[in-house]
């Protein structure tokens, strides 16, 4: 089946969704199970996903993608060892989702879960365009075999304020197959801002990964004079959040703007220019950074506070 | 100590440099060891760097890095497990040299060589740059404490015709510290081309890591009407000394220009729209691609056959 562009797709599922279709409500499919003890946080511990898996071994595929005109990162992750080969994406953007889908396809996963770290300020998000891009194909499948194909599900923070049909908070985990994300709250960016960091038990990866989104970023940090940000929250966030993790742990950001793709813990906190200094002084570096009026802002995070999806009635896909 | 950019650096080496310093052999300084056994190769082994380190357990740190406008890749590899912390740069860009020496500097990590996978004619290396910013550095030295600083040797295939310090031939082995990589020939792009392969023994790291230059891009190839390029030649050597790798085996392009930053010998067997097929249709394709001539090309490979350097005098460095 040769199917059209994911905008294309998009403008042929406008036409044949019809108005009367009602809205499902964007929370009705969370799936809580009991709270986990854990040390890194008090908070209420909720999990997504099918953590069972006959007790197969997990195996991660991880794959970093980059959008070169917002210079954004996007991350695959999948658990290969599981029978579905399920997967996930952090912080799609909308002009690479027909890139993005088609990695999935190419590798036979199974994505479920379109993650954003929080409303971002510099480019829209992909999630929307993914899940009517799977609501299209689940339409197609359905009018030849009347059967349900698998939908994928967009997840943001619940003090985003953004739409979405799962919201995480701290101490929540996102499964795919056996392995998991943690949910960390990491504000100061956006009042909203998360780090979803892999598992710390024995059966998860080596060292451990951490997807930061604008919290930190490689020798930098997000802007904090936007969106509810604040200098002094942003450098709470990231010390007892982040730098607080195995030394060793791989840190990924949302964005990259002089061609590194990873760093560590270890390296952050010595060599960041700004989160490696006290509070004052990072405060202050953050309060004298004059930056200009952020260029995408106006259209991407009224966009991306429905996922990425400005026109009405995609909003309830 | 503050020293200027390397592109400064680099004009003040001009100055103190007097034409009068004879310019060494560039093939002086290579070692040979015995030829080691290998299955996978008849041809002649060589061993670069010391691979001796007191038992130590080698550990690698790698970093991949983006160069925007060319959309190059540069591979930065170390033994953090060896006390000297040894490293080696892969295919670096001169627009890049003072990046990625801050970060080696930042990692603590001792640089000894940088590679060039081909003699590039789309980009101009970084290895000339490095070299002269390393000698800068130990004249510095010199200067003030009379010790001679290490110096970075560049390499190259012995097919490639461009200079360097060592030149490499298929089964040689490249170490850092306990870790090496292989030496494979696979021209076609250019007559030049080398893959550099991660070793396979208990030690090594696991999955295997192949830094493919252009020979393959990630659902790609590079052009063969440039350089003494041959489509079925370049065919071949993909099939035979990439393709037989452990289907597991990471691949690492010199460019990307869609935004992937890895791929994998299985996926690039199925999902390779051109090196997937037959060699007939291989060759077809690639006869028909009816590409623009490269816009750097008159610039880059002069350049580049020179370690990047197009002053005379330099070239001595």
């Amino acid at each position: 089946m040769i199917l059209p562009s994911t905008q294309n797709r998009l403008l042929f599922l406008r036409r044949i969704l019809s108005a009367s279709r009602p809205a499902p409500s964007s929370a009705s499919v969370r799936a809580f199970r009991p709270p986990l003890a854990r040390s890194y946080t008090s908070m209420a511990a909720a999990e997504f996903g099918t953590p069972a898996g006959g007790g197969v071994a997990p195996k991660l595929l991880f794959r970093q993608l980059f959008e070169k005109e917002s210079s954004t990162y996007t991350y695959l992750l999948a658990d290969v060892g599981h029978p579905d080969r399920p997967a996930l994406l952090i912080d799609p953007v909308d002009r690479t989702v027909d890139r993005d889908l088609s990695l999935t396809k190419d590798l036979g996963l199974k994505l479920i879960y379109a993650l954003n770290t929080h409303c971002h300020a510099d480019h829209v998000t992909g999630t929307g365009l993914i899940k009517a891009s799977y609501t299209l194909l689940a339409l197609y499948v359905a009018n030849i075999f009347f059967t349900k194909m698998p939908t994928v599900k967009s997840i943001i923070s619940k003090e985003s304020g953004a739409k979405a049909d799962l919201f995480v908070e701290a101490g929540d985990r996102v499964y795919i197959g056996n392995l998991f994300l943690e949910v960390r709250a990491t504000p100061g960016h956006t009042v909203g801002c998360v780090t979803y960091v892999t598992g710390d038990e024995r059966d998860q990866p080596q060292p451990r990964m951490a997807f930061t989104g604008d919290a930190l970023l490689i020798r930098g940090c997000g802007r904090t004079d936007f969106q509810g940000g604040s200098s002094s929250q942003l450098y709470h966030s990231v010390h007892s959040q982040i730098f607080t993790l195995p030394k060793d742990t791989l840190l990924y950001p949302a964005h990259d703007y002089k061609g590194f793709t990873v760093t560590t813990v270890e390296e952050e906190t010595t060599c960041n220019p700004r989160l490696s200094k006290d509070e004052g002084t990072f405060t202050n570096i953050m309060e004298n950074l004059n930056l200009p009026y952020p260029k995408m802002i106006d259209v991407a995070v009224p966009a991306n506070m429905v996922c990425g999806l400005q026109d009405p009635p995609l909003s309830a896909i």
